[in-house]
């Protein structure tokens, strides 16, 4: 048993690790901040939790995170970084489901997240949380950069093709699919029901700050630059994420065959088989990302779709997993919960 | 006034060509068929159009559609070409919603739609219904061939470019997103409620018959075969087609200037100003195609945005549009309705 | 042609009252008011009316409202009560879409809306817009209180049996359900989409601004107090309501004929055949008004199910009926769309 | 560990029963019938379950169902009258989830499904699964009969005051409305996304089959005849009922407290404290009932709101737990999923 805190339980990131933690059988949840909603009881505000989870939200100057073995910080951009480095100095491991930590380049994450890096000596100490690319590395870890949402299904998606080179790495498209849980849970028109309902649309076209993060990833893999489009769109899905990847063939493969050998042994990745389809709702509420491969017509254009919940693989169960890999449980502990369908 | 027959009454282009054939000030309504549903009211099965349409479904048999001056045939595939012969014989002028004379090579027809063509002759003779590109053939037309949902929305975003020869046109990439409607009126597992709300998937990435038809309405328009892969997705809206384009840039132009002259006096195409988003529902039950055209991060990759109600702009409004310019009458005549937002 | 006004255009029912004010033959829309948007153009803030409305909002200060023949507060409760009186007295007729003028008990309004009322000389004054109820008086009224959206269906649906006394009047029951445009426009977490979306639930119960509205009008229709329980419902539609009434039979009568003779001639009232079940698409984006009336298994209690678009009857098309009948314009002018199915 | 069998796991409490009996430690699933699927793998029908349920649909006559410890019927009424007694003979237990034996009177059930009994032997010896009603009797069943989901969301909302004769019993109303889902998988027109989605109805108002079931189950707590007014109505969620109960209060009592005394200690109602709202969302996907309620204005009627997901409480997981009450395990194994929210 290790004891879990959570900072900022309020958003649906928040929740979800609720949901995940409660029933993770390693793990004691002892606090839950949120300084707007301090005393209350999260059962009175998330009433799925109702006789499960016991806890109040507690302000975060006197919730005693550091007696915690972990905190995962399920913030908005720009509070781990403030508040992750007196944690990791009292020995307790971070994993932040923002984006503080996620770009190593400091220039590039202040240009596009506008604001200045408040531990830009950590930056570097932090392991990038996408278990599958980096598992050694997150073993060993003090502080985890948890993925983004797109970045996770993208990466997923382009990876066997990317690490072993058969496409033309100049000019990658990722035309993206989001469901609006993925705005978070804020006060926000454009996310209205009346707005989001029955509507469909691009956004971010000219840049969106997921781009320099799956630059940054597919780099890594590729070990040289890579150029992508990448365009997200919203679409009336509470939860899911839909990739659809498109690559330039440079050298033939069984590209069916390097998928399922990439991901052979991988829990959580589930290539399909050939001639597949996956649909969003195949992993609504579980850890899951579901993967197929498509050469249209036998031409010289790759297809690959990639399927994760945004709030599960895209954020709070990818903070699980990692939290497994980190403490040395199995990974799939608190993780196998079936996926709702329909 | 013009007297107007619908044959195949029954599906969504049906009642939507009902909805709008309806409010025409230049149309009497004369009869609407249905072998399975003949003797029943109309608005029995349709009943917004309670008190204001009072026609009943007639047999196709007994229905004296020779003496209408136009026939639309909002009919499964592979009807229209059995039965339009003897009409356009009769002189009546026939507007197909359905495939059966959109592509000219008919033993490519044949192979996507897998049937024998029953009327090869008439495949020729009649005019592809994109009014923004074939105007001047649908006004002297007697048989008009009216596009697909898919193929109006991306011919549309792609025609400015693919005309203008600024793009490398072996490597356009559609990845199109459409609401269920466009699955028509069936009772089919894969379009319930409860299988495709909160869902989203790519369908038909080996081969969607929409395929040859964009291919060969972008190869006229570029006067060379294009390269073209394309993907659709189903996602859950009601109506609404959102298609995004890629390009690669082979030359250097204003795009949005190149945009905005090539649709300068459409009554029914509206380019956004540069950096917009436009949202299906911004088009809902209009026809109307919205487009908007971007270059991201000031790369070589070009994105079009083009929305459009696959119901009206992607069906039964463009059909009205085409018998608008067939007959003469103002092209916006009766289709003057705004969008339904929110 | 008159010259037409609107107070607040940026919520949902001033959108709507722009689209149906647009395509009014002998409107002519002069001004838009809003302080947070002033200078904005109304197009950019809603797409579906570009090309089609040029106005953009103007200060409520400097728009030369007081020139125009009608005014329409769009506005939220409150706002009318404040700045109607100096309208009226130069003799613009004004129509109010909010709840300042609908509650003729001062006292009563006053401890619902939790305000102070500003105007009070003008409650008396002020005319209850439902024109199946109340035609003669709207015609001749300088000032209309348009009714709420819940009032509306709820009044419509129980009207034929109330003024007719045929049953028991001390224990009616109003379940009514809506969807979620009716808490309007305003970024609030409970109607973000990840809230409202694939949920259902009941508000208000204890006590809704709704129910004072409408026990006063069928108290009216009544000539007597009547004994009302309503409950309110969000379900996930983005416009409809659906109201479900129950009430004891204290007279036999034939209650079908009783509401086809109630509103023959109505023409935004349609008593649907005896066993029909009504649906809120069926009046989708349409000024109408749909009700069956049923006696389940024989028995003593009856149940009539009305169904109306919120933003069209139940505000912005009920605001135009009034309008016509105030300027004595054919009482369908401008409302004669046909409602969007699918 | 017990060997269970699912007849017919096609449809959506087939999967959900999969879904729950895969998870459950005490339950090894050795056949799932079907005879349209034979040879079919689960996982490919349902893509949520694969790498974890690996049967195939297996032929019914051929499936060794008579060596289970239990076996399901997730049929469509009238397949277990017909297969149940020979497993039963064959010291099975049997769980039906459909309504061949919910009905006491034989006469008044093939009056409202239209068919003969063919094992009317069996239905006085049939338990009627609603555990918080029935639990003795269910752990000494050999054959339960497990409710229907309206049934379970009524009765569990009216016991408390039916039990307790509180209330006028002569004029219940249950004003019902679900998740489309509870239609089953079935290609029926009247569930498509485009006629459901965006949409609210009435359904079945002249009579619905869970009328007899319900009033009989009222009657039963009761003792004596109950009348009572039933309307379920289509809602467009995948899951969830949410029933508002309406009853005049005949003698005085703290009804709060009536409710918690009744249901505490019962593991899957929750009681919300005084004043609440249940949502739907918040019992998704969990084996949960939460119920408020209201005497609105201190009136003289009470107002009751009762939601579960009509897949789980209202169908398989009910039947789970009544599996586990039949076998002894403890009533909540394999049924602590927390609810999926958002």
């Amino acid at each position: 048993m290790i004891k879990a805190g959570v900072v900022g339980g309020t958003g649906y990131t928040g929740v979800e690790l609720l949901r995940l933690l409660a029933q993770h059988p390693q793990v004691e949840l002892v606090a839950i901040t949120s300084r707007a909603e301090a005393g209350t009881r999260v059962a009175d505000m998330y009433p799925n939790l109702r006789r499960r989870v016991d806890l109040c939200f507690s302000d975060p100057a006197s919730a005693r995170l550091d007696a915690c073995d972990v905190v995962f910080f399920a913030t908005p951009n720009g509070v781990a970084m403030q508040q992750a480095p007196a944690l990791l100095d009292a020995g307790v491991r971070v994993i932040d489901l923002a984006a503080d930590y996620r770009i190593t380049d400091i220039a590039e994450w202040e240009k596009w997240y506008g604001m200045r890096h408040a531990s830009p000596e950590w930056v570097a100490r932090a392991v990038y949380g996408l278990p599958e690319v980096n598992r050694a590395a997150i073993a060993g870890a003090r502080l985890v950069a948890n993925p983004g949402c797109y970045p996770t299904a993208v990466q997923l998606g382009f990876a066997p093709l990317v690490e072993s080179g058969v496409i033309d790495l100049a000019h990658l498209v990722a035309d993206a699919k989001s469901g609006v849980s993925g705005a978070g849970r804020k006060a926000e028109v454009s996310s209205l029901f009346a707005e989001a309902s029955d509507n469909f649309k691009a956004y971010g076209v000219p840049g969106h700050r997921h781009l320099p993060e799956i630059r940054q990833g597919l780099g890594r893999m590729a070990q040289q630059p890579v150029g992508l489009t990448f365009v997200p769109h919203l679409t009336p899905l509470i939860r899911g994420i839909h990739a659809t990847l498109y690559a330039r063939v440079d050298q033939e493969a069984d590209f069916q065959a390097l998928f399922e050998a990439r991901y052979a042994g991988e829990p959580f990745v589930d290539v399909l088989p050939a001639g597949s389809h996956p649909e969003t709702r195949s992993v609504r509420a579980a850890n899951v990302c579901r993967i197929a491969v498509h050469r249209p017509q036998g031409g010289d254009t790759l297809v690959v779709l990639s399927v994760i919940d945004n709030l599960v693989k895209g954020a709070a169960g990818q903070a699980v997993q990692n939290m497994n890999i980190m403490f040395g449980f199995p990974e799939t502990e608190g993780l196998c919960q079936l996926p709702v369908l329909p």
